[in-house]
């Protein structure tokens, strides 16, 4: 290294937003040193993907991983060392002890400027049997080869997925198109919680018309093992399911342990909170990703949003920050999209519990309009739930399914609520007219204009 | 009619915003007396989607006809009256000239509030034979009825499309779905000459791909016709191209042949000037639709766009305000898309040319990337053409063009657009991440990031 500004910036974590921040630290600062430490042996992965793969519809699994830890360091200059778990942060001294769990010992190394992507992991169960061998998640590379090897070597005739989010629906296709007979196990009374319950409806009937046996409200209260070590049965309140396979799949939390054993400011959910350069509480350590609370740029209030979308995004903040330079990320909306075997559902901004939450006098309007020129003989329905702020109409949020379009249309939502928009300016946007493709009124226009009604 | 705010209004036109602005008056003054009058013998006709109709894709063309005269005045509450033409307004007396076309005799009709929804007719090549019997346009009802006859009892085996702009697009793929052979003429190098010339040049491989021929450059000298008065062959300076059938698409001009002749205000481009309440220069005169010229967005200036989309909110705007209420269209953004073959081809704000004229210091970038996760086999790819104004790096306007995803991604940019939205806050967008419909970085996002370099 040489002189000038050079210095040794750390990077915990190497899933997604580490990578990012590391890649973009070693390119605003050529004279930087830029040490990414991943407890795995995987780095810079597609776990999102994984579904996908799992279910048959995305070849060769080794494809999932975006860069190698050689790419890394031969096309990013990132120093790569896998294996290599953070035990403690020491703010004071500027310094991570980190186990090589390669060669089992303990090292010290010093930083300039340290980094924190230490994501996001499954919310557990707490019941025993929970790490049997035929329980699984969905979280690391690790996981899926797991996962895959099971469903290759010695397919379960039943599947038990605990949770029904985002991953909780993917894997109910997944599974059934590999044939097995799923069960989902909820808490709440509709799958999707993040959506309007409109849209879980749907969703609920998606998965029912495949096959899927969905369990409302239904914690797990226990698992059955037997002599093999893998169990045979998922407790509820109401009785036992049967599964050959259980899939975890109830919620992240933010990886802040070593923050806060750091002393490191945390938020309400227990992620780590950072300013606008994705600075933490302490000067010299930056956080990206799944681990920190982010601004909702809705409410203004910090919120947890594990989405791959936003841990690229805030690792390339911290990561030219760290480096000395100058990048700012404001805070994010929610946009998350889900295909549940022939549904295609989003949701944009705040669900009406979370606007109510926030003060916001909530009115909500559903309609359901063909998604491009009913005449033709592949003409689709769309549903959109639309949210806004009965003062002044402000758009707050979304639920859209259908067959197709929902996604996109949520998109142009987004970007309205990134503008700012209220109803009458969502009702008067020029959106395309294009008989293949769209109708004269998009449903997005014909949205707008109904709850307008409701002001 | 009773006492009160009781008035007759009076409707010219009625294709799309003439209904449109019959309808809300009916709705917003139900003392009203609403009188459509209309040339033809049909109102409410969706001519847009008459191409796929003549090329085979849609079914049963009356079905194209949205309300009948009936529907609008049981429905609607609007005593329509097709063949009425209007020959003359007298504001002074406030009153039309009308000639029954079916009795063949005139009468004056008073009006309180007169809408002028006169339409936009197809630019006339001036030449010589031009009303021959195999010449078309397609504007009306009775073009499409006449094109559905010719094709399905003597198919031409080669016809000529003059003008290649999104009805020559949408022509010469529904020729050629019918097994002609299709050459299409246009006065520019590049078809779609609203589009960047990267769209045009993707179009035109698409033309050729599909066996149609494309004449640049080359506007028609002259027709040429034999004894049965049938046009055989096209003259152009560098020699005939031989046909069974002439199109003649070569654009829009505003039918605003009645308003200059009562003196209201017209616009550079020959269209009916109006204010926000869609007003002309005239107190008790309104007008909506393609005779008019309106607000551009992004420049402030009026221009002419000949949209249905367009069509429909000034007409309803036009409709509320002759009768009593207050509405407000504060103008539009070009927001359009088209199919060719297997291209689907959007453009959405101001061209490059367009942006300079107005004094916006272009930048542009053109980006390709795939439309959703690269792993899955029937992934795509899209181009993105994006232009924003170098001082301050506002969205100016995108052509894009690929398989799929190209017109929702155009209506992203409209919100974006609507919005004011720089590079910046365009690179900033939440935008969904869901392998099956979408990739990571949306190449929206890519597209902003990348002309951000050239702020």
């Amino acid at each position: 290294m040489t002189a000038g500004n050079a210095r040794r910036i750390i990077v915990v974590g190497g899933l997604a937003a580490g990578p990012s921040a590391a890649a973009k630290a070693a390119r605003t600062n050529p004279n930087a040193e830029v040490i990414l430490l991943e407890a795995t042996d995987t780095v810079s992965y597609g776990i999102c993907e994984s579904p996908y793969l799992l279910g048959g519809s995305l070849p060769a699994e080794e494809r999932l991983v975006s860069y190698t830890p050689e790419r890394l360091r031969d096309e990013k200059r990132v120093d790569v060392r896998t294996l290599h778990y953070v035990e403690q942060i020491s703010p004071a001294r500027r310094t991570v002890t980190v186990r090589n769990l390669r060669k089992r010992g303990t090292e010290e190394l010093r930083y300039d400027k340290l980094i924190l992507a230490t994501g996001a992991s499954p919310r557990r169960l707490s019941v025993q049997h929970e790490d049997a061998r035929n329980v699984f998640q969905l979280h690391l590379r690790a996981d899926v080869l797991a996962l895959q090897r099971m469903l290759e070597t010695e397919l379960p005739e039943n599947v038990a997925i605990i949770g029904g989010g985002y991953i909780g629906m993917e894997m109910a296709e997944a599974f059934t198109l590999r044939g097995c007979r799923v069960s989902v196990l909820h808490n709440h009374a509709l799958p999707l919680t993040g959506a309007d319950e409109a849209g879980g409806e749907r969703a609920l009937e998606e998965l029912e018309n495949h096959g899927v046996q969905f369990f409302p409200q239904t914690p797990v209260t226990g698992l059955v093992a037997g002599k093999d070590s893998r169990v045979s049965h998922v407790l509820t309140r109401n009785g036992s399911i049967p599964c050959g396979l259980v899939l975890v799949a109830a919620g992240l939390v933010p990886n802040a342990g070593l923050a806060r054993a750091a002393r490191l400011r945390l938020g309400p959910i227990g992620g780590i909170l950072t300013d606008r350069r994705q600075q933490t509480s302490r000067d010299d350590i930056y956080a990206a990703g799944d681990c920190c609370e982010l601004k909702n740029l809705i409410t203004g209030k910090p919120f947890h949003l594990p989405l791959a979308t936003v841990a690229s995004k805030t690792g390339w903040v911290a990561g030219e920050n760290a480096a000395g330079g100058r990048a700012l990320f404001d805070g994010a909306i929610r946009a998350a999209g889900v295909r549940i075997f022939d549904l295609e559902v989003a949701v944009v901004g705040l669900t009406a519990r979370e606007a109510t939450a926030a003060g916001f006098t909530v009115i909500r309007e559903t309609i359901t309009a063909y998604e491009k020129i009913a005449l033709f003989p592949d003409a689709q329905k769309i549903t959109i739930v639309l949210l806004a702020d009965k003062r002044g109409g402000r758009v707050l949020g979304a639920t859209l399914f259908g067959r197709t379009g929902a996604v996109h249309r949520a998109n142009t939502l987004s970007a309205a609520i990134h503008g700012k928009a209220t109803l009458e300016d969502l009702s008067r946007f020029d959106l395309v007219y294009a008989p293949p493709y769209a109708p004269l009124r998009d449903p997005l226009l014909i949205a707008a204009q109904q709850l307008k009604k409701k002001m």
